[in-house]
């Protein structure tokens, strides 16, 4: 954006852990008032709708600490320095659900959590994907669960997919997933 | 739930600010091993769908500080220490758009971003809505724009609402927009 509306003053790192940090800007409002704005500053990140050969979405039950819940979810992950939003696709498809796709196509993306954090959210639709081995961190607390693609979006729609991004990106690429039960 | 996987074996409050903090607590994973969990700790939030007597929703195009960027939303705001979420809803819905609604009905609850944030989101669909005068502050800097139902499906379907809650909750509250239309 050429023309920001509201002019960045100073801006310090006020905290900070491996997977995000807090940045407090010192801001100039379009009013001439001057004002505070804390951003939580990560990485894009990614969501995935893999499905399979047999018609079925491969669904996490993953258990959220801040939450204390067990949520569905999608496959999803950080983008490291260095990688791509596809090679982070590629690498959380085959940590979580040890998943191989024939094909993984960028979709589009979104802002998480735009008042408060500057994430952005890329999502993919991966076909023709087979399940191996997964790689779960001691911390990744997570089960595997094939849903076949009528009954995944009924869980959608019945607001049962509690996590935000990966009800959306399962919305998101609903027209597709029709198609693709039409084409049985 | 009465089976917490992780254990919570200390929590500290590392840094806040008055719209959230950050809490960092050790933890007992599963496996017996100690681990460090760091969770923004926010209250619960609303986003409402307002939907005027000519049959258009009220969307905001808003400016993101965090992102740099504008962004096709619907009203949302944090609910108050004491309010409860309805009474958060109509507030917003005033303060944003300057709306009062005949019908404000409670649709579901989500997690916005269940990986690093407590938050709740819950949301609305506010019927009958008329329009008036808004209070926004200084780093609120928002427009405001009536839009046909059928456009605004089409665009959260074309990934044009870019922040993630609002679209989410177009597509939750979609059949029943859909009847709407169908109802004219």
């Amino acid at each position: 954006m050429s023309d920001k509306p509201f002019r960045t003053l100073s801006s310090n790192i006020v905290w900070s852990c491996p997977w995000y940090a807090v940045r407090q800007d010192k801001i100039m409002l379009p009013n001439g008032e001057e004002g505070e704005y804390n951003t939580i500053v990560k990485g894009a990140a990614v969501w995935i709708v893999p499905v399979t050969p047999a018609g079925e979405i491969v669904l996490l039950r993953h258990y959220r600490y801040t939450v204390d819940d067990w949520c569905w979810e999608i496959p999803a992950g950080g983008v490291k320095p260095g990688q791509t939003v596809v090679e982070a696709a590629r690498e959380e498809l085959h940590e979580e659900i040890g998943g191989r796709a024939q094909s993984l196509e960028k979709r589009g993306r979104f802002y998480t959590a735009n008042g408060i954090c500057n994430e952005e959210g890329y999502y993919f639709l991966a076909t023709g994907v087979t399940l191996g081995s997964t790689t779960h961190e001691p911390a990744e607390l997570m089960e595997i669960h094939p849903v076949p693609i009528a009954e995944v979006l009924r869980m959608a729609h019945a607001g049962q997919i509690t996590d935000a991004p990966s009800a959306l990106v399962i919305f998101l690429c609903e027209a597709y997933l029709k198609e693709m039960l039409l084409g049985d």
